[in-house]
């Protein structure tokens, strides 16, 4: 079966194929940054208006009692079904980079562990900068940043090495930015903890599209955005778990109230939460968490084993795609082929990336608009999100990367750049 | 002219009064609790729509470009015509407790002043909370909270001395949350000048109701929340506000991307943005920043002297209808006489005042709702935002408390509590 029939045969049995109907879809568009910023979905919307009109403009103060303390505790709930913790070791509140300082401040503080700090030259550079900004806490004054010989995949042996020679806290990203790269999440736990090291799993990229279950994978530490694979919106706040054997022996640094046993009581003596919430510190941005409520939903009825075995589909498919009628053009696959090692977006790499992705955006020639992301230099990141996007997309997208190059029609565009890339 | 004549009439006079109109208001209920949180504009509405349907949900990724990124420089940028700063002194973004956990670790990793931390006991509880977070950095490995002979003012007296004896760093409430208790910013700004102290200024209950003039004031620091009297809505981030003169000199321990100098270039070397764009760090809640700017508008509109103006106004009225209705029946106002010390609420205290609250929140016997809040043990904060509380909305309120306790209709009430309260 030729690659096109192939695609619409495997639309036609998707198990998932109903879940795009609830997001927002533009006719005419391909969207593959779903791993960047995760569509609306249309119940959100709703959730939306009933926040704003009704619990905030009418009910106002009382919405708090009534509705959003509670909230936040059902969206904790929810997250801690997604990734099989209990409750009480994971809050949903605050920004990735905030919470990531909270808890490598107190890993560091907690004497648990060597006070090192190690991550990799895959780690996403906020986090870097975040560790950066701890290295006085550490006992040599510095971070270590473990490289590997290219941007694409970690050298296991390397790692595991450094892991027995040198215990610390170490700070990784489940599924790399760049390269889509999928840590062996129960092996390299499994080398951490026999070697008194404890590993921060940011799972920004992996979270709602790959299996996270802390308990099978004896996570300690994790945590990550909602905005992306989630479909919180821009800015949603963060996840933060901490396995409750370990939560016990960290303390905050940033003591706000509603990490406060009772912060209603406004004593003037700070009593951590025993639970997770201790993690917690100031009001929660409501706007920002009520979406995140009905991505969970969403993410919870698909099932993440059926969303995980999509999005494997979805990949091989695209790297087969690619490899037939771009790799003559010059395209190289720069995200692992063995879809054990990746997660659900797939970089290519081509010198002129940047006017390439420029044209798939602009719908150029009356094409289907295409939008991935941009990654400086020459990365061109597809992201699949197995709730919205089909097999025929990405077969689509492929034709039109085809054209493209086959052309050389990037010649005809200026190397100008906006920020946001 | 009897009180009731003296409230209609006020109202009537009113520069203000158009601006009511600009928020959802309920029929029946009169809010006094815009000090907790600020009211819904309707234009807030229709921006919310169109962040989330048109930005999010069909624009998706390019908003960033298009609107977002710019969307939190220009309330940057209306914050400082507020406050009279100049652009690039001031952020909005992330947590009151966040902010202020990263100025203080910055100050006292300056060493510009002296090691010591220092607040006083009308301060917000979870800034009392930060500052303990942050004590093991100081020289004495303390905080020292400065005690004055009751809840309701500062014994100025006292504050001075200590900034004279004990320099350092001072975090002190503008308005406190419990009393209204304003401080005379100038006098004391000065004082803490000449003896090599800085005060960083919470301004939580003071934005949007009181006159900040960095410039006339000479303010070095200032944090506040912006869901009170600006109208940001629930757990809208707050400002963080930086003199350009000591900016230079801090750094901030939460290294998120958005502090960095070109957080889209994705290096993995932190440079630090040169304004106070530095102390920001994760990716801004776009949905829950976005009220902020339309809370703004309206502030500016309306202009804050003649906000100030009418508080001031409102107070005294309270005051003296207080004193005529209520006095005979226990109550006691536990806020300053003379406005000059005054923010915008005036907190009454009664034996009773829970049972007062729940009273008043009920409407009970068809009277009009009215909204206060209550803070332990015995206080109720009646909060008059200017913006869309009137005279008569007071004589009103005065009236149906009168009813409560010359009736002793409380004890009708039973003592349970939901959280907040």
């Amino acid at each position: 079966m030729d690659l096109k029939k192939q695609g619409l045969n495997k639309d036609k049995n998707d198990s998932l194929k109903s879940f795009k109907s609830k997001f927002i879809n533009n006719d005419n568009e391909i969207y593959l940054d779903g791993n960047s910023l995760g569509k609306l979905p249309y119940k959100t919307i709703l959730d939306l208006e009933n926040v704003i009109k009704k619990q905030w403009g009418e009910n106002l103060i009382s919405s708090w009692n009534d509705h959003w303390l509670e909230l936040n505790n059902l969206i904790n709930h929810k997250m801690s079904l997604l990734i099989n913790s209990d409750k009480g070791e994971v809050m949903v509140g605050e920004s990735t980079s905030v919470n990531l300082y909270k808890i490598i401040h107190a890993l560091l503080e907690s004497n648990e562990f060597n006070k090192a700090l190690i991550s990799d030259s895959l780690n996403f550079p906020s986090d870097l900068y975040v560790l950066d900004g701890l290295k006085n806490l550490t006992t040599k004054n510095k971070i270590k940043i473990i490289k590997y010989k290219d941007d694409i995949k970690c050298d296991l042996n390397l790692l595991k090495k450094n892991i027995k020679t040198d215990p610390g806290i170490y700070c990784l990203s489940l599924v790399s930015y760049k390269s889509s790269y999928l840590y062996p999440l129960n092996e390299l736990n499994k080398v951490a903890e026999e070697n008194g090291s404890v590993i921060v799993w940011d799972c920004s990229h992996a979270i709602g599209v790959t299996e996270i279950d802390v308990k099978k994978s004896n996570i300690k530490i994790a945590i990550g955005c909602t905005y992306k694979f989630l479909n919180g919106g821009p800015g949603s706040p963060s996840f933060l778990y901490v396995s409750s054997d370990i939560l016990e022996k960290l303390s905050n640094p940033v003591r706000g109230w509603f990490g406060h046993i009772n912060p209603f009581d406004f004593s003037n003596e700070y009593v951590p939460s025993s639970n997770i919430n201790k993690f917690r510190a100031g009001t929660p941005s409501i706007l920002s968490l009520v979406p995140v409520n009905n991505g969970l939903d969403i993410t919870l009825a698909a099932g993440i084993k059926n969303i995980r075995k999509k999005s494997i589909d979805l990949g091989n498919y695209l790297i087969e795609l690619i490899k037939n009628e771009l790799s003559q053009h010059g395209v190289v696959v720069a995200s692992p082929m063995n879809s054990d090692f990746r997660g659900s977006h797939i970089t290519i790499q081509h010198e002129e990336a940047w006017r390439i992705c420029k044209l798939l955006i602009s719908g150029y020639k009356k094409r289907k608009k295409v939008i991935p992301d941009f990654r400086p230099h020459n990365n061109i990141r597809l992201g699949y999100a197995p709730l919205y996007v089909g097999f025929f997309d990405l077969f689509e997208t492929v034709m039109i990367l085809k054209s493209i190059l086959e052309n050389k029609e990037y010649l005809s565009v200026d190397q100008s750049k906006k920020t946001v890339t």
